[in-house]
Order: structure tokens, then sequence, then C-alpha cells
């Protein structure tokens, strides 16, 4: 991104890079809902012989800006004619299970409850999916104040499949200011504290709260004697 | 890790610390099947009043020793008395995906195929949930000299829900040398060319190849008309 003359990126995340990486250069600053135009803008400014990058918080593949980056290029034929890299980062459910401990040290899901782009429906039965083959679940846009209700119904589904015991962590805003963790079991856990910038972790049938933190186990202790 | 005085890691990985991280340290480094004592050492180095860093390839929370320091602490009753910390990384799933395109921008299940830990029966059923729940799957640990068959039995559960022409990638050495990078549909790939430095990213009933790439649409060409 050193390189790039021109930065685009939603508002809220342009805020999050560093002053000197944006000294010099033109930034392509939208709002939520505006990632078409965003992307489409920072296309252009490439087509006009501009490096030019685009910015998304953790990892740009995770639910980021590079698959709608990937489909304009293919939709108006550059897929062949532009240079571009995906530059792969720390998505925001490694930072949040370090937070935690280790909850991720097993097979695990990970589904964004947003509904804006997909139906309900494939949401919930996604998750039925995973709980019930005892995969990690995390859980990435859990609820806003417009999708108020979806994590209280994705948990739901997991009570029915793990019980009231299975530990749940959520980590909001992680490695930034106003950093907030928990862990607890699912029978303590209130959807109505979460907000959009968190993170939501439902352990699989093997994890366990140790120490206030979130333990998911490998299999080393039964086959090594630990 | 620039702070610890003690180094611990499997021999490979150790390799890839920058030396100028390694100056002036002890390294506890053990080979593959030592990661019990690996980490028990790291914790005897702590508790005998070094800062010690255990290091992994990739997220130590992804199938790294995050967990298995945290059970050794715990079993140890130290959770409470030892200062620790687990480091986010970019785990190899999304260096693999960006090298491969976009493929993770929907809803995907990440699953290892060593059975050393868990048992085949397990890590079938849970191919099948993801498959059959429409998960883009990231394989970890997909074949090895002597685990050469569960590759092809994975890709066989995958074939009966998706069919020949799901797209497969596979990143070997992500960002490494000798990384290589390959995209085609399912009924082309060939497990026998997949070694244990290997991530299989196998797509979801959207992904699509373009450009050569992997590219799972996250829903915008169809709400925004692209």
């Amino acid at each position: 991104m050193s390189r790039a003359a021109v930065v685009a990126g939603y508002t809220g995340y342009i805020g999050y890079v560093p002053e000197r990486l944006l000294a010099g250069k033109k930034v392509i600053a939208t709002g939520m809902t505006g990632e078409v135009a965003r992307c489409e803008s920072a296309v252009e400014s490439a087509l006009a012989g501009c490096d030019t990058a685009v910015v998304s918080s953790g990892d740009a593949g995770v639910y980021g800006m590079a698959g709608l980056v990937l489909e304009i290029l293919e939709k108006r034929g550059l897929l062949e004619r532009i240079e571009f890299e995906v530059v792969p980062g720390i998505p925001a459910l490694c930072a949040a299970a370090a937070l935690l401990g280790a909850p991720l040290t097993h097979d695990f899901a990970v589904v964004s409850l947003s509904d804006l782009l997909t139906p309900w429906e494939t949401i919930a039965a996604r998750i039925q999916a995973a709980a019930s083959a005892d995969f990690v679940l995390a859980l990435y846009n859990p609820r806003s104040k417009r999708r108020s209700g979806q994590l209280a119904l994705a948990l739901a589904i997991v009570r029915r499949v793990r019980g009231e015991t299975v530990p749940v962590g959520l980590v909001r805003q992680a490695y930034r200011a106003g950093q907030e963790t928990r862990v607890c079991p699912l029978g303590a856990f209130d959807p109505e504290s979460v907000d959009m910038l968190s993170i939501v972790v439902v352990g699989n049938s093997m994890t366990r709260i140790a120490g206030g933190r979130m333990l998911t186990p490998r299999g080393y202790a039964e086959k090594y004697d630990l």
C-alpha cells in the first residue's frame, strides 16, 4: 500500500490506516453500502494509470472487498488486462480467537449473520449443519441496530444441539480502542449485549472455559497423556 | 517475540524466523510429533523466569500451538500464575486464499484431514455437513506420505454433493520459496499432486473460475446489478 497513489476504503476503516501511509495520497472513502461505488471508483482509478489500493478491515478475502473488486474486473473484462494482487491480513476471527484464548484449535466454520445479501434460511441451515457436525463457530456481523434478532435465532439453533453449557466468547473492537472480551456458557450469554463491531465464537463439544479463556483441545492430552 | 529470551518451535518453522529475531536467544527446536515436549519445555523455561515465545507457522490459534500451551498451563494450574498472550497472525488459509483470488468471500469451513488426533469418521462427517450446507471448504494437512488416501476420500464426498465442475484451488508453500498455485474444476484435480505443505480450497455452489482465479461472489452483483 505504501506504493499506491490512491487508497479506497470504507470511511470507518480509512481512519485506522496509519497517517504516514495516507500522506500525499488521494483517498476514496465511502460509507456503509457504498461498497460497489467505492470499488468501481478504485478500478477507474487503476484504469487511469494510478496504483490503487483498496483496504478492508481484517483480511480482505474474508467478507472483505477482494471478491467485489475481482467481480468488477471480471464484469469489465479487465482480469487479464490489469495487474492486481490480493494481500492477506489477520482476519477478525483470528484476532478475536487470540484474545479469547485458543477456541479455533480444531475444525471451525465461519458464518456471517448479515442477511442483506444472503437469505436467512441459508444462514440458518449453515449454522444447523456446523453445529450438528461439531464445528467451532465464528459468527461475523452478529447484530446491528437494523438486524437485531438474528443472533438470538442463531444461538437458539446452537442451543438445541449443544445445550446451555457450551462456551461462548465475544470480542468487540479487537486490538482497537474500546476492546472488550467476554467468555461465558451459552446459557449466561446475552445477545442484546452484542453489536456489529463484535465477533462471537461458539465452542464445539470439547471446548471448555479455562482461567476465563476458551480452549478447544486438539486431542494431545488424550493421545499423549498430558 | 523480539523481547523473548527463549524461542520454541518446530525445527522446520524456526528456519523461517528472521535471524535478527533469534540473535542471542536460546532456541528450543523439536521435530514433528515433538509438540508436547516442545511446549512443556517452553512452559518450564517461562517458569524459570525467562520470557519465552512459542512460534507456529501461520496463525498460532489455527491448528497451531496456542491450544496446547494453554492445555499445559491449565493441567499444571498455571493459568492464573503465568502471564501469557496469544499473538494472532495470518493463517495459511488466508495466505492461500489471497493467492487463489477471492474464494473465501462467503461462509467457509476449515477442516484438517489429519487423523492422527481425530477419527476419520468425524472428519468425513464434517466434510459432508459443510458440503451439504454449501460452505466453501479449506482443507489443512491434506496429504502426507503416511496419510496418502484421505484427500481423495474427502473430495469424493464433495463430488457427490457439488459434481465435477466445482472449482478447486491448491496452494503449496504460500509466500515461501517453491510457491505453487493451481486452480481447476474438481474433475480435473489430481489429489496425488498434493503434499503436506499445501492447502486445498474447494468452492461452494456459487464459486467460479475467473481469469485463472477462484471467485466466490458475496451477492453484490445480484443486489446492485453490477
